[in-house]
């Protein structure tokens, strides 16, 4: 069930990256490389980290063009998009999720510290989003926005010491999914954001 | 002949990417390191992201020296580089292609799957570039110029699936590097593009 | 007293790290992320060009609660560090020479050439600042600035070839500590510059 939820978040990530890309008027495939950063680039830069190799898409080759399928749809599919603003901010928050779960689990078969294994989940949830960001030459939301990687350090917490605590691994996977998918629906809905620190003095 | 033009393809890099850094008036360091970055990044980047160590400067440090060297002569000679945009436009096209066998030649000898050998040529043609266009504050021109990428690809399929059937390594390599060179000119001359995606509408 | 020196470079990093996000009005999550990058990227990245694993901060996870923790401080204590300018500098220019010091003591425990040493010292100073500015969207200040790569690039001469003449270690990194300390104090003051190459023209 991990695995489905997985694929579906690697394709809503590459069809929000591909609208990125048109923004910025992108050619198609501009749009494909822009896809695969941002689906992949968290896995790839938390196997990096942690010298755990091969990488995923290494090993698993045909997911890039299950990216690169993704994003050339929405390419076709643009003006439909539009309406759906909702259903792509609910897959991705499902992504933020998931995409930390399986970070977490990669850190946990490695045998890393617990702050390492929230670390490793948050990566995952939010490099491929900061990678898309500094490619469209923008300051990356995750620093300013709704409590975005904020979901994703929660997300880990629960899983990892409900894990700890001997609970059946599903019922826990369960749980923090729809925990973290909760607090950024609200977070969305109410316009939560962490505090912001505003200093206007140069320093130089 | 292949490690002949792999030094002339570094070395027409790193001159770009100290015109690159003239234009943002940085300093000599900074036109040296961006003309490494520019030179042995997409290497670099192919050999972390497949896990290939030690990485090619760690292991021939003076490939250092030449890329140095290169970038401050370019300093030194500005004046006449800028008649000579042709010649620049061609090693660079050459340099392309050639870093393109190079990182197939990498996959391959690891064993890669096809489509990993493919990435794996233009991960090294291409990043290099990204890098310089990151580090300048610019979105990266290949996600919206002439054929860059594409040619990359043609030429790592071509050189492949040559390869694949059982034809003579030097000759698979000669006629790769020639459609692929050829293509990159052509599209050069004639602007060709890869048709774009223009999304005007906000998504947030 | 290198280990003391080093957590008081990180913590001077992940608070100049914390300003740089002030004013890019980051929320709290993004200020305590940029001071992880800035403060622990040198080395991040030294160690995963040298393919030396696990990760410092991999190893010892309490050094982020450290940064984080800095970081947290310094929005706490904003209005009185706008009073420390050279305090602050004093310290980032420490941290620059220290930094550079355990980037080349890595590498000659590893046995790499005495190229490669000095580059992992000049990774290990400056690469944090390099990401720092390219996630904040400005060209890296690196580039142009006085004399900051310099100095890592002279105190990693002095300390290499100290060692080579079978000096004493711990003299031997005093004097480049203080060579180079004293080297970037003075181009601060000063204002000395690197020679910058300024080229108008527009290739393409």
């Amino acid at each position: 069930m991990l695995e489905a939820m997985f694929f579906i978040a690697i394709t809503a990530e590459a069809m929000t990256a591909a609208l990125a890309a048109g923004r910025r008027k992108m050619d198609w495939f501009g749009v494909c490389l822009l896809a695969c950063v941002t689906a992949l680039g968290g896995g790839t830069a938390r196997d990096i980290l942690l010298g755990h190799y091969p990488l995923y898409w290494v090993h698993n080759p045909y997911v890039l063009l299950l990216v690169c399928g993704a994003a050339l749809l929405t390419i076709a599919m643009a003006r439909v998009v539009d309406r759906l603003r909702w259903p792509f901010l609910l897959l991705d928050a499902l992504g933020l999720v998931v995409f930390t779960i399986v970070g977490c689990n990669v850190a946990i078969e490695m045998g890393q510290h617990p702050l390492i294994v929230i670390v490793a989940g948050m990566v995952t949830g939010i490099v491929g989003g900061i990678l898309r960001d500094v490619l469209c030459n923008d300051v990356p939301l995750v620093f300013s926005s709704e409590l975005y990687a904020t979901v994703s350090i929660v997300t880990g917490v629960i899983y990892y010491f409900g894990l700890q605590a001997n609970l059946q691994q599903d019922l826990v996977m369960l749980v923090a999914i729809a925990v973290g998918f909760a607090l950024r629906v609200v977070a969305l809905i109410w316009k939560w954001e962490m505090p912001k620190f505003v200093y206007d003095k140069d320093l130089r």
